[in-house]
């Protein structure tokens, strides 16, 4: 039912979104924008895509699904954009890392029987460097993707239909879906994905004012070391919008770690520090 | 040359010394002791030693490389009881996770020419569990095998060719060497192994209280939360001895990281966020 598939933003994660839906089936048209060119091109070029678009509203207007790949606050603006300009026939969906801001947008912009409806969505998945380059068809496959939709909303019978293909689609893609209220989401993301994010990010920086001038040593490490300093890779750009929307509890995980940090410095020969190891144990056990 | 080896432990990094030199084309007899008899019999089962030895210094006694392949207490206890029974026909080296007390026990105990060679070693090499089971005769490929020898000590010829030797073995087995001081040693693992172990543990145990009573959840994070927890599986009866003889250092260092951290948390507004991004991008880089 779906036949016209709209991807803005062809960097990664939008790629690997056109990619996997050729693996899993799909047949109709995708037509990709991205804001520089040459990252449309790399996907026209993986197979991605079909064909480049000049203008994000113009290819959002002649599809039927509009998936938003874009930085979150990009995404903001494109949503701004999309809403008076797009009608039942569409569906609009999206990537974004936070989801409290870009739910209560489509609250507001979306969702109304005259609309298009909005379906915000979190595929947690990713690399720890972004382009069209290191897209892959199975990016998704095997991990979670989640969605943060108001079971509430008063959509038209043809745009309930169009949220309900994208999410055979998802799964089509590999992914498990699930869904949480988005503040709820906020919340875990903080926890499970931001949190990792940052601990790299700070532990690569310290690392690289402690051994950066010595670069045999960075071997040493080895994999332990590789695998806790991988993220530190990834790219301010995309990370400053998650920062900056998902603050509070960012800062809440943050500190609950520099807690348990000290609490383990305080502890290094202590009975306590047998306790900290059996709870981290118990983490991966389960 | 090297005709007899005993190795005195026969867990994950012990067993897969005796895969490793056996993949390396060792041809002479490996015989295996292991506090636990099981671990012993899973090692000679996985042919990584051709006989199980009741007793340690027996074992080392028969042998002219002793690799000592236990915790560092342990380690320390075993040079104790070996050092006035062996004589400059054997050489003993570890694998401990600190040195510096190991190698100040190893110039009181041997390295004269009346006494054995102790020649101090730290593979870079392990997994975040232990056991004979998971043993590998890979382990070791790719990865830095440091030792902390001491170049002043007065070594009768025959030591110094069983150190040469036992050195041969080592890059054999696919690792690269690399000679520190003990101080230094002890203080660089502090920053790129110890470190990232408790900053996994501590994030793990944070987690297993967060998101711990629901299961389902920790899926969410993916690739990037399953690496940055992997170590979180890590025993505390290995870490325990490293906690207590590297104390300072590790204490120095996870403070430095609680000071990053916050760091992070205080400016996820502001310019300073790109500073800690762009450093740690540096550090994957280079």
């Amino acid at each position: 039912m779906i036949e016209r598939i709209a991807i803005l933003g062809t960097g990664l994660l939008g790629t690997s979104v056109g990619l996997a839906l050729r693996t899993a089936g799909y047949r109709g048209s995708i037509v990709g924008w991205n804001r520089g060119a040459e990252g449309a091109q790399a996907a026209l070029a993986l197979g991605a895509i079909d064909s480049v678009a000049a203008d994000a509203v113009q290819a959002a207007r002649e599809s039927q699904v509009v998936v938003l790949a874009v930085p979150i606050y990009a995404t903001l603006d494109l949503m701004e954009k999309l809403a008076g300009v797009l009608g039942p026939d569409h569906l609009v969906t999206d990537v974004g890392s936070t989801k409290a801001q870009i739910t209560a947008a489509a609250a507001r912009l979306f969702n109304t029987p005259e609309r298009a409806a909005f379906l915000p969505g979190h595929p947690m998945a990713g690399k720890e460097r972004g382009g069209a380059a290191l897209a892959d068809a199975e990016l998704f496959r095997g991990t979670v993707w989640l969605f943060t939709d108001d079971p509430e909303c008063k959509r038209s019978p043809h745009s309930a239909e169009l949220v309900k293909g994208w999410r055979e689609w998802v799964v089509a893609m590999g992914a498990k879906t699930i869904d949480l209220d988005p503040a709820r989401h906020d919340e875990l993301v903080a926890w499970v994905s931001h949190l990792p994010q940052f601990v790299a990010t700070a532990l690569s920086a310290l690392l690289q004012e402690e051994v950066g001038d010595a670069p045999e040593l960075k071997d040493v490490g080895g994999r332990a070391l590789r695998e806790m300093t991988r993220l530190g890779a990834s790219p301010f750009s995309m990370w400053r919008d998650i920062a900056y929307t998902n603050t509070e509890a960012v800062q809440a995980a943050l500190l609950a770690l520099e807690q348990g940090l000290a609490h383990l410095r305080e502890n290094l020969r202590t009975p306590e520090l047998r306790d900290e190891f059996e709870k981290a144990n118990r983490f991966r056990r389960e």
